[in-house]
């Protein structure tokens, strides 16, 4: 049972006369943050914003990811980690057994209760084989979330036609998101050719004047396609949470 | 009519035998696109992408804007120009009186054909009241493309009670754009209040260490709320366009 | 007569006889170089990069660019100058009649001897109406350095139907010329339509993360289409001698 | 008994008659420095500026570090070194068994004298879980100082009710030292919410267009709410001497 | 009386039984913030935050501005406008006839009520006299806020002794600001000087590599004097706002 | 038989009546592009562009490149991969005996079909010793797609005379490639010396101010000397690509 | 009489016995700076660093500079200012007649007593026509400091012989000041010809990726000629004072 | 016998009539550049420019740098090498017992022929100890190349009594090298102080916004003491061939 799930059940508890107001209130008064002294897991967020607060890995201690997903899981929620390092991994996954690991995505993830899935489907287009791990990031959070996904790979705009072949693809997603590095031309060309929400993801693909993504993060920025959005670099986590989004409308 | 219509109507008609084949290929052949010498207007982008072409004025001369916009109406699309120069402004409106031009937009907008109005709203959420120009951009655009909007200006986190005053605007909108320039604070706070999607226009207001609006840029690329997508400095056109999209789902 | 022909003919009639190596020595010692105090033009220059020297005129006085124009002709060379503003431009033109004043291009031209024309054709591709004066710049000096120039405008990746309308103009061209702003993507979705080689120019075309054309230069330089160049942004200019010395071969 | 003691103490002997001039001129040509060869250790520092000088151990080697703790104590001052990297830390632990090492907050810390503490409470607010290490090295630095610290960790503005919660904490602070990676949204909203002085610590955690702490920083330099001061990205130290002095006044 | 006082005043009335809970309700409903459709003045925040809002005037129209300004004297608050353009002070002024125009500083103050003078003075240190309008708009606000000012004027490093001449000024002061373009060195002679917090405002003051005051930002969050805190380049006003809040203390 | 003889070859087929269009039509379907799941090789490229994929190694897995390796060299393709790491290297010549490693430009390249040689001399100068592995990178390119090539190593401008001596290089050349790290001052000399096309590798070669090779990039696109294209930092393929385009021509 | 003459005359006095230690303590507590408010003159400088202070005028106002003049002139010094704009040369030529006025330099000078003429040469090589008012700068300034000065200007390195016919005027220098813009490679030719101390001078001529000068002072930086040192962006007074120091040894 | 001295020795020869011109002919012809394949050593530069050529190490193998070296000391000329990494400078020392290496400076020098020392003193001034490689580079090349040096270290700012202690080795100093990092305001303070040419070396010590040296360079390069010239970040080595160019004077 969700944490959402937990508190309609006792809201509806106190409407029929189950449980006092003064019960409630002490209930209520631990829900919204678990201090875990280094970490205060915001357990509400799931009813504020849709979706359960998710742990980036990168700068943290395997204890402190430990504890956090023993206070997400214990408050019912499911728990999805991003940046996890491969040594963290092991760790968690020697802790926490029914944790599913994706080296390719780094991500460690708890599924604690079942998610619905939508109906629409979320496309992810990914500009070269070296754009994967990001994309794949997105793709598992998408996933975990309860979105149907499609991708294409390897379909950047110096072979067009790879792309162009993909149009049905394109024209069948609800959302699209757009993942390339170099100077991340996939987004503006993808972005004239539908009509659906396109959400672009730089990556930090390619070398020398690349700037570690930059080049691919301003040339999405001013995307000559109007309505393409922008997340940060190597961000594909940030673009599957606003794809849900717009997904669950 | 608008251009699409045009097309459906012309296609019903050859499905219904009262053109021939050849007739419609003719017609299509000069649809996706109005060469002006100077200018190719995409007529073809209401289909593909659901929204006409946007002209963006500032670096074109008034005689080419003018052409611009004898084409596309005289193709049956509603025009949209942004970015207008005060005295381009004039001069388009005495060529074309029907053209409503919003001068804190910088707008100038011809309404060929109606638009349904979406059920939907768009929240429009403006830190301060610099960012107004911005934020009205992103208004005329929304309302233009058949959206409903509702705003809360001057509502910067220094002040945070005068933005949690709102969360019944925040709480009803479908789609919600944050428009903020200075440290660009508002869209992480927003973010994480809201299950709805959000967009953030990052505005060039601010001194010194802004860089013309780069502070507030990078600051909501790097935002805290997962799920925050980013559009080019000042670019409330480009976020109307996505939020018109979603809104359209 | 230009000044390599001179210095031929000078040649063929000491191989003739008919001067002496003292009368040679000394017509040689004058040609390297024209001092005129503030500028020393580069005589040798057509002999040795097949070119004249091109005058940037931004940065000079009207009297100093006068200067230059009178010792450029006075040695037999075609004269081009660029980036001229339009008073200095006015007043070039009152002292040398002949002139020929470019406004969009921002060009003056001076014709002293005719330039054979070259076989090949030089594609001038342009992403948007707003790229067009530095598309202009490199047109002015292709056609003066005896190229004949075809050209297609505004044909941006978000329209991609614009360009691949196109692909017979791409396919007949010996070398290309992209000139695009914004994300700059055209360039590279051109270098992978083609076997011909293609210069990409960067415009200062967009706003906000643009910074001033460092977007559509950055994106140029990481082009996922192998074998793209890329020049300073808007050297309209810069791109056209390039594309004369290959179309030369 | 501190360097400033000691010339308190030197001072009041010669006004007592108990030493001559001369002796004490003599000693004070020895206190304003002591030259190591590599360092000067700047003796001086506690009268001039209220605080010894600390070290900052990252480019230094083992040996130069453990030359200027001799000369500090020998000199009666406290010492405090930070960026400690793991392995010189052991081996300063070693040659000083006195030393105290802090492993998360990468300072080493020895205690020649006391140090009254101060009346007032200095407020460490950090945003996430991965700001610690440099929360903790401000709040270790504090400590030394003679200064109360209270902390609220992992508060960041995506679960605005995190914050508001400890607002208690926020209005008992005489100083309030905000750090934050990411957007540091989080220094804007605690300087809109109260009168005390309030310091900003960018940290680097963050990746793609964080630039090393570099969107942190401007973010906190473009505040809206206005008279928050940054220090250096990762710089707990800094901000830590500087709440000192103000907690001193 | 200012707001602040009138909410006293009001509380008071409530505790003698003069007025009702519910008049008190009505009154603090209108309190936090007076809505102006384009700005929503704080009329909370000197509670809160000790200090009024103070308008940044540069982006907004005299209009909007006149309207803040009614809107925060008839709340019974001081009101203070800072980058003030000539034209919008000449119209204020008008308007407004109480309003003191300060050129130097570009501000407009008017004074509802008195301010207390607190007994602590503040140093304004200027390293040049072209900084001396930066100077001027930190003075201009001190001193409406309550402050004793003192000031040394073109002090900087390059003649040291200028400075060192000044250190009864620097030893007497409660808060130091110091404000300093080219290379900011200032910051760190003076942070070496004092035991007093020093508040570091870089200005746009230099040329070339300065790039707009980044030379003297990048030199003062470097200071090699721990404890010295840095403002936006050119703000003069948040320096000012900072110094209050710890001379306040 | 490469890929492109085939497709001719089948072509030629059907005009003489030995295979169906259908036939055709199937083959055709499968030319464009294969797809390995991870990638998609864009086997028409050959005929677009003149120049197989090549294959940027560095982010992808050696598995990867095997598979890449396998389908190209299955369509009859010849196989260059650049950036390749020394371990990936081993793996995949163990793989492919056949494939030829060269450690010094980080290249592999299997030879599947000749290529026919062409008359032009590309001329690959290097201003330093450290710019070696980078035009080695050209190098290798460049004779695997059918150029003869000639060098001059180590001859940068602080020896202007060593460069001068080469002269007759520059002469004899059909393309110039100048590869230069620092200041990369080189392709400014060599691009006033000849009336070859110019293309300029900029390197990481440098410390402190050169970025990165950002001082070279911005010195070669800044080149006074009109006609030098400039390609991406350390890219040595791409100048490869297009000397062999040019010298195509 | 200079302020430096003034003061050995003075020691010499009370040498003799003319006059008291009180007497010369007294002058000498006036000597160091004289206080105008807004600026502090440092007449010690001339006795300290060898040259009066220079006046950069562009951020003072006319008023400013003239009371600067005076005090500087009735101290007895030279007097010469910078970046003087037009208006304020005029003002300040009419306030002080004997004051001349270099237009394409910027500046102006005022000299009160003589200075001695020192034997070496320095020599100012200016690689274009654009960069001649930089130049100019320089040697106002050290005209003004005695020395004499030579020059070469257009002798940019697109047309290196027009630099190595100015080899005997590079031998001959004592300092050798380089002055160039764009991709500032003159500064490494030059480096690499001579034994003599070379300053390069970095200037904003180009456009585009010049970015107003960083990409001639980077490259300057990074110069392969070992030995080259660099000033600011168009400083071409700093590089004359500190060509005027080397040239005093 | 140094390069220089063996070609003086040839040309009295011929005087004297010992030798035919056709003989020293021919040794002037290998004297300017040894071909080694991957190096040009340019052996004619001690000539030119006073100094042989400076190995830089850090990008070339032990294998390219022992032939340089001993094509250098075959040629007579001392030798120095530059950033060594350990391993490097370990297999260079047992090739070449003589060679002496510095770990700190991290340079290797073989002495083929003796150095006349200069009269002049340069003073190399080091802001804090972890600049020391820096300075102890510089200093190894002064002495290398024949000056006397004195040396100040950790004298940065903070403690400016340590600075103004050393006023003596500063005023009887021919030249100063000032090595900063942080934020480099050494270098203004010093070049206030002196008359003698003042050479900055900005170092990478620092963090966060350091930026690498960014700091220290941006700061010198803005100084506000006319007349400091900078070298590139962490350049010991370029400081002092300057330094010595000068003192050689």
């Amino acid at each position: 049972m969700s944490a959402e799930d937990r508190l309609r059940h006792l809201l509806n508890r106190l409407e029929a006369g189950e449980v006092t107001t003064d019960q409630v209130m002490h209930e209520l008064r631990h829900l919204p943050a678990m201090n875990l002294g280094h970490s205060v897991v915001d357990t509400h967020r799931p009813m504020r914003c849709g979706v359960a607060e998710i742990i980036y890995c990168q700068s943290k201690t395997a204890e402190q990811v430990a504890d956090i997903i023993e206070a997400m899981s214990a408050a019912g929620q499911n728990v999805l980690g991003t940046r996890v390092p491969p040594e963290m991994a092991a760790a968690l996954v020697e802790r926490f057994p029914a944790l599913e690991h994706s080296p390719m995505a780094r991500t460690v993830h708890l599924r604690v209760h079942g998610v619905p899935e939508k109906t629409g489907t979320v496309a992810v287009i990914c500009a070269g084989t070296s754009d994967l791990p990001v994309a794949e990031e997105a793709m598992v959070t998408l996933r975990a979330l309860g979105n149907r996904v499609e991708t294409a790979c390897d379909v950047g705009v110096a072979g067009i036609h790879r792309l162009l072949e993909r149009r049905d693809l394109l024209a069948r997603a609800r959302v699209i998101i757009v993942v390339a590095g170099m100077e991340g031309a996939l987004a503006s060309v993808v972005g004239g050719l539908v009509s659906a929400p396109v959400i672009a993801v730089p990556t930090s693909i390619g070398y020398g004047a690349s700037f570690g993504g930059l080049a691919a993060l301003l040339a999405m920025l001013n995307s000559c396609a109007a309505g393409v959005a922008v997340v940060n670099i190597d961000n594909g986590v940030g673009a599957a949470v606003l794809a849900n989004a717009i997904n669950a409308l």
